[in-house]
């Protein structure tokens, strides 16, 4: 199943853990895995807490305090969005996350979120799949 | 299943192989995946080499140098362990490995971690799953 | 499976998006999950572009600044590596990525890399494992 995701932001994290937990739900598969992917070279999935949403903006903000955009990144000269490659490859564009009991199995503080890297995009596409355990 | 692990440091990395290469040999399954998640926000979980103790005193080390405790993070107002969030998202919640002949599929040198990044903490939840594959 | 791979240089990216879709295609699966592992601690899997084979080179060079080599880390003593295990273990040793329609499910600018951080070494073992979905 592909979900879309619309960002407003240059750079923000986007809460998508219900999004995902209609997918499981519909699948009807009550244990195995979940995977999530961002299908983008410049997104990544992280799961953290959300709700304090601050949290997103600080990681965003430690990422560009240890990879500053525009550095003399080599890939600027071809599209200006080197250092949303580079995050993305760090973030890794993924997750997985079990299913048990036909939901996702997450700590009481964990959500899944898309970080957008190289917005404002209209339309971000997000692949969910769910694998039945055995 | 849930595996239980007790830290002891406000951050350090802890061998958790010898844990999740039980619950693969107890699942009785010869040929698969095994998905292995902290279930926090403030914890990892990596896969490297523990033969060493030092490698996970220098990640800590590097993590903390790229990214300060308390460098202005607006989630410290909050929770005082925003740099504990902004880690966790950059290395993950999860790993998954390859499960071979019954056991965990690694490379000579890697080990299973959990990386405690907001300790001590006397119960950290980690999730073990074991897939069959086809 | 077992993929090798040579790497040529002390740190490089090398695309093996190509080899990993060989093993996706002679599996016959049509739909699940591919797990792509470096089977090493000094070496980690990524996805992102290589479309501009720079993005590579901003990558290891955006690391280095973050995590520079030989800054007094304590596995220097040991293995004169350490850089290597750090930044293996927060890029992450694997990826996972659906299956569907025989074929890796990628966005347009996404492909598969190997990342060396200890090279050059004549042969790294990838292990790329297929799972057949529900």
């Amino acid at each position: 199943m592909i979900i879309r995701v619309s960002s407003h932001r240059t750079k923000e994290c986007i809460d998508i853990t219900h999004q995902v937990r209609d997918v499981v739900r519909e699948s009807g598969i009550d244990r195995g895995l979940c995977h999530v992917m961002a299908l983008h070279a410049t997104a990544a999935i992280i799961v953290n807490e959300n709700d304090d949403p601050n949290i997103g903006v600080d990681l965003i903000t430690a990422l560009d305090a240890a990879i500053p955009d525009h550095a003399g990144w080599l890939h600027d000269r071809v599209d200006n969005n080197a250092q949303a490659h580079i995050k993305a490859s760090i973030l890794g564009p993924s997750e997985t996350i079990v299913v048990a009991d036909g939901d996702l199995l997450l700590g009481t503080w964990q959500g899944v979120m898309l970080v957008e890297l190289d917005g404002p995009r209209a339309d971000r596409r997000v692949s969910v799949e769910v694998i039945e355990g055995s």
